[in-house]
């Protein structure tokens, strides 16, 4: 019996080049439900805990929600990742149906709604350290203007570009996943679960409960938050990269098939092999998995997943 | 050990002269957490699935997403009844914890994305029977001007008002609660469930699994349904009218408080004392219930809940 948690990238939902209908979405959640059909027909003993991005997503709902704001009151970046959860929630959880059916695997599949702690003592909710992009890019006055009228933290992410500018949040890292215990429940039943959506609805602990805060966590992070709490076995990220590169884009460029040993991994990392804006955050979350659990974490890409939990491919980082 | 299941009306989540602002909701739905705490206090044995509506969520983002089309693809009702059962379900999530928190109960909370099996064959997918108004109201050309272009049926649904016309969507019967074997699991778990919200997102079954469908299915009807498959004892509508009333509004008028058999129910129902538009579902789904399971239904006020579940308060249906 072994229990993993799958991390799905945003194009297990929303292709760049797409508008985000729900024909588009479907179809390619469909496609992801059938990798993960796959790897429960393979062994179905495997327990399966499935989280996943809502960039594209949380932003077309953002969007919206700004251009109708004479209307109606915009909600906050807490309320649009849960309403995005709900959405992406629903896509999966549909497809995952119809992919057991047709894979003849009797297995309950659910989506729940989830929040994950943060502090507010992280140092990204400190000054303007806050490293999240979210939303559209915008030109330098629009940004300027937006900081004023909302407070907003806005940064030049792309200054080669006219509009270059951006939102930008905190990205705290998550310390605890609030129902991990109900999703532990299920697990234990055999049910699929879908949690910590978008990276889970960011709460901080007040004397009260919990408070929802204007923030985005990491997804891959929130996973292997995940993962910890319910003792997942393997934590595995799938993307559309069949595994992580050493040298990247460099004549000596090397792909990290197979095992690599944690102190191995980090020697790469610390040499800067791992890019900020990719690959990087998906090392991250698999060294913290694999450091404070001991167990194995995989990178692989979606459609060699069946292979990757056979060892054949993808890289897999172990103690 | 009682299982109840308590059906939420939208005035829990958003008073009829609010926006619809994160903190309007929040409190309401505080307001309402506190009362479902007061049950769980009064008799700790209690076990609860709640469910609610979505109606002026759903109705808000359905606007924001027309306002915003031209840029952004404006889902159907299936993926927005999904997005406001994330929103919902974080809101009286959140709210419940806290609720639990203050009174030191130790349970634990979890909204559920769900879907409710409706069939195709069902009157209301017929020509334009379709019942159920959603959206804003419309002028007569704005609502022919809809229907060419969308297909839609439009009703004028106040003839009296200038812009009387709005869009109305088939209200199917739920004929099964596709996820209550998970709702189940859970309950039997002692968590409290939050299942079914805006009366769960509509789908047929296809040939492959289960299919989104243009509809919004009767919350009370819904509710009902998910009473009979998980078992519960009780089924209890709270709501802003602490009790049914015969000759409603007349000088005879009389509120049934206490206990009435089913026949006598029928009997008022077919008499006409129940409104379409406010007491009659909530009868009707109450009926449903005490039909299917020769058990107990409440119509209360939810400031009455612990005293309406002693018996001293609210309309009580038995069989």
């Amino acid at each position: 019996m072994v229990r993993i948690l799958i991390a799905l990238g945003g194009n297990a939902i929303k292709q760049a080049h797409e508008k985000g209908t729900k024909e588009e979405q479907m179809h390619n959640c469909d496609v992801t439900a059938r990798q993960i059909a796959k790897i429960i027909k393979d062994d179905p003993t495997r327990e399966i805990v499935i989280t996943h991005g809502n960039g594209p997503q949380s932003g077309n709902l953002a969007l919206q929600q700004d251009i109708a704001k004479a209307q109606i009151p915009a909600q906050p970046l807490d309320i649009v990742g849960a309403m995005t959860q709900g959405q992406i929630g629903y896509m999966f959880q549909n497809r995952l149906q119809a992919a057991f059916k047709a894979e003849g695997i009797d297995r309950q599949v659910i989506c729940l709604v989830n929040q994950v702690l943060v502090s507010r003592d992280d140092p990204e909710f400190v000054g303007e350290n806050a490293s999240k992009p979210v939303g559209n890019f915008l030109s330098k006055e629009e940004a300027e203007t937006l900081k004023k009228e909302k407070g907003w933290i806005v940064k030049n992410v792309k200054p080669s570009a006219e509009k270059g500018w951006r939102r930008v949040v905190p990205s705290p890292n998550p310390l605890r996943n609030v129902e991990a215990e109900t999703a532990k429940i299920l697990v234990n039943s055999g049910v699929v679960v879908i949690a910590s959506g978008g990276g889970g609805i960011p709460v901080v602990e007040t004397p009260e409960g919990y408070e929802g805060v204007e923030a985005v966590i990491d997804k891959d992070l929130a996973g292997a938050c995940l993962a910890d709490s319910v003792s997942a076995d393997i934590f595995m990220i799938l993307t559309d990269i069949d595994a992580a590169c050493v040298n990247f884009g460099k004549p000596n460029q090397e792909k990290l098939i197979g095992e690599v040993k944690y102190p191995k991994m980090e020697e790469y990392v610390k040499e800067g092999h791992f890019s900020a804006g990719s690959m990087g955050p998906k090392v991250g979350a698999c060294m913290r998995h694999v450091e404070k659990t001991k167990k194995r974490a995989i990178i692989a890409s979606l459609e060699e997943a069946v292979d990757a939990l056979a060892g054949k491919k993808g890289t897999h980082i172990v103690f």
